[in-house]
């Protein structure tokens, strides 16, 4: 599911298009956007490289990637801890399960393939594209 | 994102497909789920007519609804709360941020076509299929 988080943080971005530094504060003023959220998700977005930092009293956050290079799943796997849903299917993974049953697992290899489908979908648009538009995203 | 949360719910209900009723240590001790999360998962699926649940020391869970009427989508509106992501495109939601630009949001819009997108992948398969395979879901 497309979070919360996952909104903010384009907000906050599109907040920052301007190339200028905005002060936490400010950002959550013009985004509308609750504080706490808005130092999680700008640490995040530091960390990936989206934004940079400056401390100080006219210290403040700016944009520094190129959105047109991070895709909607690259920003979903930046605000979230990917599942661990997958663990079993890395290689050598001893699952109880199956050696109990003695039988294959279905259900995590159908999970896995159709969050492929869902991750195929979520990397077809930047995050530029969702501040100005793709025409899959029009009516 | 597929969450830990509902592959455990899925194998939960995979455990209680023999229609006998099961005790929660029992169906951790079977799919090898996390106590904690077994309860709040199984009382999720009771409010949602999935399983009914009896105390007392033959207590437990037992299967009762049909798993080819509810879609991989169904079941993490059961288990998730929903974000609230769309709240603003609610009719009569006033934006302050579409106020004080006077120009379109298009965040909200893209955001919610491509998280209808997902719902309908999501909703192409039942939990019986995750179970049991559907053509989809083979390689």
């Amino acid at each position: 599911m497309i979070t919360n988080e996952t909104d903010y943080a384009i907000r906050i971005i599109r907040a920052l298009e301007d190339g200028q530094v905005h002060s936490v504060k400010v950002l959550c003023e013009e985004e509308n956007i609750p504080l706490k959220f808005a130092y999680k998700i700008l640490g995040k977005l530091r960390d990936a490289g989206i934004v940079s930092s400056t401390s100080g009293v006219h210290g403040g956050s700016r944009l520094i990637g190129d959105l047109r290079q991070f895709t909607l799943l690259d920003l979903m796997g930046i605000l979230e801890n990917r599942s661990e849903l997958r663990k079993c299917l890395t290689p050598g993974y001893r699952c109880d399960w199956k050696d109990k049953k003695n039988c294959s697992c279905q259900v995590q290899e159908g999970l896995l393939k159709i969050q492929k489908k869902i991750d195929r979908e979520l990397s077809r648009y930047t995050i530029y594209d969702l501040l100005h538009g793709n025409p899959d995203l029009k009516e």
